[in-house]
């Protein structure tokens, strides 16, 4: 049995990992932390793991974490950085939920997330977190970074066209739409269903701290610069993340669908839906999947890929237990066998 | 391996008896009818299953069922009881979610349902499917009739206190507010989102088909004839019922918490909250769990108890699968180990 | 015109407020109020208001709400109390939102709200704002206490019944069900989207501060002591109050269809809807109409009242605007005619 | 007064007719016209119109719509084509919501709305009722063809861009989503609240019958072929149209903030936000607003235009009473003067 802990458990990342970790067949969750809440029972706070979780939260002590085999940081930004550095020095394996080791550039990183970074000598051993991409490196890492949600959506999406060098990188757009359970579980007027529900607006177009990360991965595929325009939009809903990506084809292709299913054919977790097809979060809500169909509207040159994951799951938790099978050697889909919940 | 046949597999217990039976170790879901849809594989009309599930439609013929272990019927009323006789006949057992054997009194049925009753001859010999109270017959059982979901969260409510007579059963109230996914993929009007969305209604006050089910299951636990007034409710969102129960005392009783925790203590899926805790919802969602608490308010002589199922699980399919698990001598909760979606 | 000044113009109530003032046609709003927003324009806030409103929020001072003819307080409790003196000093009328001159027995005031009260000798002054049973004393008040969310819907449902003498007071129950506007516009973890939508609640089953506002109204109208079980939800939609009232009949009424509609025949905001009918929230939302429907199940003793308003409108500003009518002695439903938004 | 009837009153557009001419001082609600409900009280079928509405439902009847001034078609596409001759001979004005006259080429409109065009010699006449843009001419119009839900949002975004010839029209991309009352008050399965609620999906990418309705409109602008990718959407809340678009600047322009100011400062119903603001849908909801927000992300080429409005209102009805307005020489804004419910 893998002995994992979890710091930050009390955020919709860390109660989402204790929902697929509680019956994962290998692993026990030994420790959970949250500062606020240490003492009491987790399933006190959380009623929907009552009967799944016999732990109580502690206090993030690094003695502690030390047990365990894997931490996973389910934290706000800049936790992380402050306590892989001795966690890896004891043995344990680290899996970040949250941004701090996501982008190769220091000074970039502290651009957008308006901090120091406070360990960047280990930014380049980090693995960046999408097995679909990075399956090989993961399995050495010590420490991952696990891609965050919108990245995760619109690189998948992508990746086909770019890395076959189809499209014109200098030209890309991604209309993604959130549930706002990405936002977090914080109390924030602007989070309030009274402010969200029934109500649908664009965030943030002038500059997402997603987009360098988005921009650093696609630059990677391609193999040279890329210009694009990350438009994130909230929708009142709990649960998703729906990408529309638009391209413009440069070159010939024969039969993008073809391609799509064949990069993707061996992928447990994403999904080429058939021709003319539209996804709907619903069918991947709850579930590690990401549903993917591209479209070629009045066959012109621009390209439409639709590209949908559950935010918490494939975007965060699932994903976090993906790489974390990896690293283990388990099988990849190991506790990650969620049919959706629809309706 | 248990064969599964489900007839009527496109409306949302079939779809919910597909996605936990996808899961469960023991079952191989052998045919899926329906009509409309026969010859179409049964993820293209749900890919929430792709991957999952890898069967077509097909019209439902009696050979084929017959090479099941177990029927399921998720069709509207009036089917099963059509069909049940000769798959009893052939060995086969059936688990009926519809309402078609849940009265014991054929002339009652036939007054709220508005049809002949097409199988009085099988109403006695088929057994309640609410496994907290009739455990034992359901595990002898051929024909299980499987409770409402509306009843389920009544009776599992009220089963302390009546069984232990402890209220005045003359005078009930259930104040029940149940999730829209209840009234069914059907094309109505009246289940639009538009219509539905941001809106609270009651329905059927004057009488509704529940009423006679649970008075019936009342009756049994009181021994003596009951007078409940049970008025359901529409709520904005897709899963779930809370039911809001009063009665009144006529007795003294110590500690109600602790009868109800006695009460339940052996059962896996009735979990009672910690004194003064208010059920979700949400922390039910998806899993074939009831949470139960009891209040009294002002120290009075009123009664309340609070009572939340996930209405396609608990209400429907899960519960269905729970009654297979005793019928097959299988664990009670074989695949049923489901955490609730929370957020 | 009417100058009126607003305290508190930052939360829902407040901004309700100006959405109908802002066309009252006997109405200026001069003065908006806010601590926290000082010198920003109202409209920044509220973009809903853009065009509608010519304001900038200003720290709540005696002397600019002095020069109002009426001052709404839309704040929570503990404020009006401490500047209502003043304000009718200076010969402003007042209209208090919140609940601080509900209560008629300070002590009782004190024990719900967790505070002494500061003006306790204004409270035998103070009217409570509900015009269909205090319409007189409306019309000559100096400081008018608006009624509550909860109260209005279940005094209203249960009135004809009440004043009747035609029910067992020494058993009432009312299940009442509200939007998430009802917490305010507060940031709240509780009211956050991810954890209020898609699910059902019932609080404060213990005890709920309209419990004694409702249980002095119906003793009014008793005439003598009542027993109230008092139970509120929380439903997944922003606007709407649902109350349903269970009471035992105790005299026989030959029509008690006809009682309502006579009862409420000359009053503009309360519609008795037709015989058999169940109102929906969807069909008050945004107006300041209260839809009653009166069921007796089965022909039994129970009567079931169902009562909708929505609770920003008729449970909030829209009343306060009705009284503000009567005591300046305007067409009561100056300003007030909204027809709901459906869909 | 103007004698004003709706055809096809059962519709969500003919609903919100009646919500906006109940209060409209000029005119009256002489006919409103239903095949199915013809004898029935319209307040029947929509108790938020009780007290507002006093007529019945007829069939649709030349005799009858003939005495009216106006008459709007809220029909489903084909129906306005088939009466409209008629009705302008008797000389009665026609305002049509549907899609029967707004493509000038009937080859066009018969190919995307799959049927013949009924009455192609009205098309040269009747008027685009898009009135910031065809204003003098709707004033002179006998019939006018109001525009559509998402062509409002979209052509009212682009059009300072593109009248001014800043960005490159062969390359423009309009991503919207929309509330899903755009689905119309249709029994249909894909439209309940458990298909639509808590999900997020793109539709029609092949094509949607309102991309050659904006292409029309945005040819007309640029004065050239234009290439528009257009994406409608669904959203999982009622009301509301937010339109994400995206072009590429092809000539430097000083201020663009400026320039989206100066073109709609007339405009009653045409609201540029501040720089760097983010429309809600809700702060348009139940109003005729449309608001817009400019950005240009990191200074790039690319220009990312937000435009908002309530589909039901700016996107139709709301929009044909603005129509009605300016063909009987109204005050351009009468009966519009709403706030938007927020929240």
């Amino acid at each position: 049995m893998i002995r994992a802990g979890i710091v930050g458990g009390t955020g919709y990342t860390g109660v989402e990992l204790l929902r697929i970790l509680a019956l994962h067949s290998e692993v026990e969750v030994a420790v959970v932390t949250s500062r606020g809440d240490a003492g009491i029972r987790v399933d006190a706070v959380y009623p929907s793991l009552r009967g799944h979780i016999d732990v109580l939260f502690t206090a993030p002590e690094l003695d502690t974490l030390a047990s365990c085999d894997v931490v996973f940081f389910a934290t706000p930004n800049g936790t992380a950085m402050l306590m892989a550095e001795q966690l890896l020095a004891c043995g344990v394996k680290v899996i970040d939920l949250s941004a701090d080791f996501r982008l190769k550039d220091a000074a970039e990183w502290s651009h957008w997330y308006g901090m120091e970074h406070a360990c960047p000598e280990l930014i380049s051993e980090a693995v960046y977190g999408l097995p679909e991409i990075h399956r090989d490196a993961i399995k050495q890492a010590r420490l991952v970074a696990c891609a965050g949600c919108y990245p995760t959506a619109v690189q998948l999406g992508f990746l086909p066209l770019i890395e076959n060098g189809l499209v014109d990188v200098g030209n890309l757009i991604a209309d993604v739409k959130s549930g706002v359970s990405g936002a977090g579980r914080k109390a924030e007027l602007s989070s309030l269903m009274s402010e969200m529900g029934e109500s649908f607006k664009a965030y943030g177009v002038s500059g997402h701290r997603h987009l360098p990360e988005i921009s650093q991965g696609l630059r990677q595929m391609a193999g040279k610069a890329v210009n694009l325009t990350f438009v994130p939009h909230l929708t009142p809903m709990i649960r998703g993340i729906h990408a529309t990506l638009y391209s413009q084809l440069t070159a010939s292709v024969a039969d993008i669908q073809a391609l799509y299913e064949q990069r993707y054919q061996q992928e447990t977790f994403v999904d080429v839906l058939p021709q003319g097809a539209h996804p709907s979060t619903r069918d991947v809500r709850g579930s590690n999947n990401c549903q993917i169909a591209i479209h070629q509207p009045q066959g012109g040159n621009t390209i439409v890929v639709l590209s949908v994951i559950d935010n918490l799951v494939k975007g965060a938790s699932g994903q976090a237990v993906q790489v974390m099978n990896l690293m283990f050697g388990l099988p990849e889909d190991a506790g990650l066998a969620i049919v959706a919940l629809y309706p």
